[in-house]
């Protein structure tokens, strides 16, 4: 793809093999950069070709400055920032319908390739769920209800669909809950142990039928609040 | 979310103007941007600030530099790139199933939403692909196919599903071309007039039954041609 006028400058291939860092987890997020002498001898590359790269992750999302302090790895990949600034200009509905497209599919997936230790994990979120619903834990309940979510997704053994579904829920954790009443916890709870036992039992067709119950259910729930 | 030692710089402010003109389509994929003079009058920015701006836009992949020429508008989201990037580093068996994930969810959007409008594109997205079966044309009936895909997920009237869908199968437009064999257009081609009479039948479940079915079908298929 590559041609003699597109051919990439010292800054961009400084700023990729940063990016490199970064997604193969070298650089985890949260973590504090080497320094600009370090970085610049690491890179072999002079102090302005460094801080352009560095101004483009900023920009992409990927770092952050912290003034009079350093620069942070702020995201994993490059695809987070950018889908969290286009989902927070979307409509929930729309962000809701294409969340409840990857966990139908992912669910059909997980009812055959699920592992022993898959429905350890599906299970103990479930067991979280009930007791946030106990408790009267609204808060505690979403993160749970999250979390089962993820590991249904988890158990697709799908990483595209994991990385895309776990970056487009950090951009509407807000909003589930704000969709989300405690007296509809056991509804979903109920359903989301029937989910289990399809994916347990190998089985597709019923999990998506389970995962076509609770959409419809949570869709109604959200456009009554919408009103 | 903004604090003082995160506050946007200008060069920040400036790529966020100019995004803003490009994801709002008046600038459009192709067009050749303003000269700097005039963008600097426009944004009301020094030469500094706007190349800092330009560079960081340029790496997101939104504008492209011809050497001697200008600078021309590539991409009419930041989403498209990034997307595209990932996508490269996918196996294309999980692209597929995020595919069909989109799929799947769209076509049962589309058997209560789709209008008298969306019926017509679709049907005359069939009617190319029969005409490529018929002149035996392998290259026309993938972008019939594609053109066919890209109608359902329209008529889904979810621009955030859209917008996701069509940035992945301009990545993975090659490799659909690969997996199907002329053979296996007739199957589709059948299938693809059922998918049609359900949603035009608006029946939801009857759409859901008919890509699964295809979906089966191309996953088998993809798994004997990687042997």
């Amino acid at each position: 793809m590559l041609n003699k006028t597109n051919r990439l400058s010292l800054a961009e291939q400084a700023s990729m093999q940063i990016e490199q860092l970064i997604e193969s987890g070298v650089w985890q997020v949260g973590m504090k950069i080497p320094t600009e002498p370090e970085l610049m001898e690491e890179l072999q590359v002079s102090r302005n070709t460094l801080r352009e790269a560095m101004r483009a992750l900023t920009h992409a999302g990927l770092l952050k400055t912290r003034q009079g302090d350093g620069t942070y790895v702020s995201s994993s990949s490059a695809l987070g920032p950018v889908l969290k600034k286009r989902i927070q200009r979307s409509d929930i509905l729309q962000t809701l319908e294409v969340r409840h497209a990857l966990e139908r599919e992912a669910a059909i997936l997980a009812a055959t390739r699920r592992t022993e230790q898959d429905l350890e994990e599906i299970q103990q979120h479930i067991e979280s769920c009930k007791l946030a619903v106990h408790s009267r834990d609204h808060a505690a309940y979403a993160l749970a209800d999250i979390a089962f979510h993820r590991s249904i997704i988890a158990a697709s053994h799908n990483p595209l669909l994991m990385e895309l579904y776990n970056h487009m829920t950090e951009g509407v954790r807000e909003t589930i809950s704000d969709v989300m009443e405690l007296s509809s916890h056991s509804y979903y709870l109920q359903n989301h142990e029937m989910l289990l036992l399809a994916i347990q039992q190998n089985d597709s067709s019923q999990a998506a039928e389970t995962v076509r119950i609770y959409i419809e259910h949570s869709k109604e729930h959200f456009q009554q609040q919408r009103g």
